[in-house]
């Protein structure tokens, strides 16, 4: 029996020729990352186990992104022990206090994620390198701890659910639409534990930033992991990005899948997932009137050039309604310095939005666009759990950036003309 | 006896030809204003008193600017209920969150403030307008419901210190370090519930993105205002901003001052006041080593355009050390437009710089930038107690924005070569 591409990379990380799903493997790390929540708590995990040392200090990579600039008290004395931290271990990768963005969109921009990697990191999300061919998975924060100390972890091989994307999306249907497409069909436990591999020739047709956001929400369907396979673009990409080498590894004709889906992407329609969950979702013309009192564009998940190029030209010579506050933040800083040279910025302020540096403040209820009681937003970020955004009554409802933008305008979920 | 500059307004809107210091006045209000964490309060005491109209819906300002995009719930559920009181009142200078910007550069910029005017705000830093040569002065929230009741307030005429401004002041010396001389000098009771009036053939020397730091900062020094001439800069700033006429008041040549100040600009250095009050100030050359961990340049003392530009030119092809958080906040949208059109927020990412959205966040311990115990911030902000910024061990160290900017890129706080 073959192998799939993620189970390809694990047996050659556990240094073993073949590997199969459910099998216990040790595999070596290329990267262990961490933030500003989730480091504090790895670092006292490897203090109290009395290790003082790091396996390697260019493979480590924190990104103090969540509550920062500093919220409050609490946030600024955890990034103030990553700081230290990172000091006293010389870590290459360490990225304070907003200076360069939103870890899962600054990792692949600046080269430190590549195909054939293994990747965990103490954030959920971290799934989101699969969009270049690598095993990147979330992990807690004692899996981190013993990350950073010996450079491996234990891993169980996942099964694997294929995804076959075939042709192409129309003009306002984009990686989210496909993602939350996929996770309300088989729920968000659809793919728990497994492996979601996508392929097929549809591909071809979703940029770099769609199959970023797709990798990304792996986690929502409850995936171990999501993983693209290594074409053009992403070399382009890597190229462009990263001065390390990478390694392709494709998947074998005869690799085993549980279930395969096949989605034809030219049948999407934009799709919002309503609250609570993320499989709560319905397309467009299903959503009937539902009122919005804020929109938030961007996060790990949609916070990249191509997300804010979509809703600038949706938002580009309208306004903002009234009633309602549209935030619209940069994944990072080179993609905010890109947006302005592009004019987008420009646009998002002429149209009444807040323009905030780069962090995931409101997509977990860190801070920059809290609910009270009774709101409602529209979101291109990733969770839409009870009280995810703000007050335990309030609502989020999950959409592209398109979405998000065209009910910034009117008041209500819509679709772009 | 003749009337100063304030006692000439004050007697005009009490209807009165002359007042005297210490006389008992009701005085008509020609605009009301108040923000996210005070007009809450104020709502509230107006459906106490059984209130259910405001006495002017054009002369009303409420502006949300502190803890938003919403910092926390409760920040949402201030927000939603001044928002829900604008609504139902028709105010017609609502600005909702993270919009516009902060009140006290919003509100000069947006045309509301002019000569002439009597203006109350619930927030101590309301004297800013008395840079165009209004009466202006915070008052708590209970007066502020009174206030848009009624549209009059009871106030003591106040007495008057006057400050005769001469010469002009050196390259790195600005706005900021005129107030941080006087307060040093006069201490931060040293004009207890009098009029700081500015006088003198130094004034036109002063932009008025200077004079509005002066007067801004007047409360730190106790005062009940401060206020400045009208002249052409001033008159020309109104015509650009603003559709009201004005009225200029002078002060009587017999008028009485209880002490009076001559301030050579010419003489003056950036000045630092040190933790944990505005009087206590250093020059530059007796700051010593004096390490930092974060610049903040912004907030309504020093957010203006003006100041972006000081802080890009210091900033300029320069990196922001490795150890400091430096961030940087435009006061209003408009101005955070200016600053991309001329290219300043470029200058700020390529620097290292945060750029956050309008608000004033970490000046008075909001968000956007709290110290953990132990931390040291260089602000442009105006006030330094203990814990105005984070942890009751941290320190906040007032200054302009040119100290501010090459503290940041040295690490420790120094002006500008």
């Amino acid at each position: 029996m073959g192998m799939t591409m993620t189970q390809k990379i694990l047996a050659a990380h556990a240094g073993l020729e073949t590997v199969k799903a459910g099998q216990l493997i040790e595999a070596d790390l290329d990267l262990v990352l961490g933030n500003d929540i989730t480091s504090p708590v790895a670092i006292h995990e490897m203090e109290k186990m009395n290790v003082h040392g790091v396996f390697h200090k260019d493979k480590i990579a924190l990104v103090l992104d969540h509550f920062v600039p500093n919220k409050d008290i609490k946030s600024a004395e955890h990034c103030k022990c990553v700081r230290e931290f990172a000091c006293k271990h010389e870590i290459s990768n360490f990225f304070d206090v907003g200076k360069m963005g939103i870890e899962h969109a600054l990792l692949p921009e600046q080269g430190l994620t590549v195909a054939g990697d293994v990747i965990i990191g103490a954030d959920s999300h971290t799934c989101t390198y699969g969009a270049l061919g690598a095993f990147s998975t979330g992990v807690g924060s004692t899996d981190m701890a013993a990350g950073m100390a010996t450079g491996k972890a234990w891993f169980k091989v996942p099964s694997a659910i294929k995804f076959n994307l075939i042709g192409k999306p129309s003009k306002w249907v984009s990686g989210k639409d496909v993602i939350l497409h996929i996770i309300g069909m088989i729920g968000v436990d659809g793919a728990l534990y497994r492996s979601m591999e996508f392929v097929g020739e549809g591909i071809k047709n979703l940029s770099m930033d769609d199959r970023f956001t797709i990798a990304n929400m792996a986690i929502e369907a409850g995936g171990k992991n999501g993983i693209f396979p290594v074409d053009e673009l992403a070399i382009d990409y890597m190229k462009e990005h990263s001065k390390r080498d990478f390694i392709i590894y494709e998947a074998d004709e005869d690799a085993e899948y549980e279930e395969e889906y096949t989605i034809n992407l030219s049948e999407l329609k934009p799709t919002v997932a309503f609250p609570h969950l993320p499989e709560n979702t319905k397309t467009i013309d299903e959503v009937g009137v539902v009122k919005i009192d804020q929109s938030v564009i961007g996060s790990c998940t949609n916070g990249r050039i191509s997300d804010l190029r979509i809703a600038a030209e949706v938002l580009d010579g309208n306004k903002v309604a009234d009633n309602v506050r549209c935030i619209i933040i940069p994944a990072t800083q080179e993609i905010y310095m890109q947006a302005i040279e592009e004019g987008l910025i420009q646009t998002f302020i002429k149209a009444g939005a807040v323009v905030s540096t780069p962090t995931c403040g409101p997509c977990l209820g860190g801070y920059m666009g809290i609910l009270a009681e009774g709101e409602r937003c529209i979101s291109t970020t990733n969770r839409n759990f009870v009280g995810r955004m703000g007050h335990v009554k309030s609502e989020v409802y999950l959409a592209s950036p398109a979405v998000a933008a065209a009910s910034a305008i009117t008041g209500e979920i819509v679709a772009p003309k």
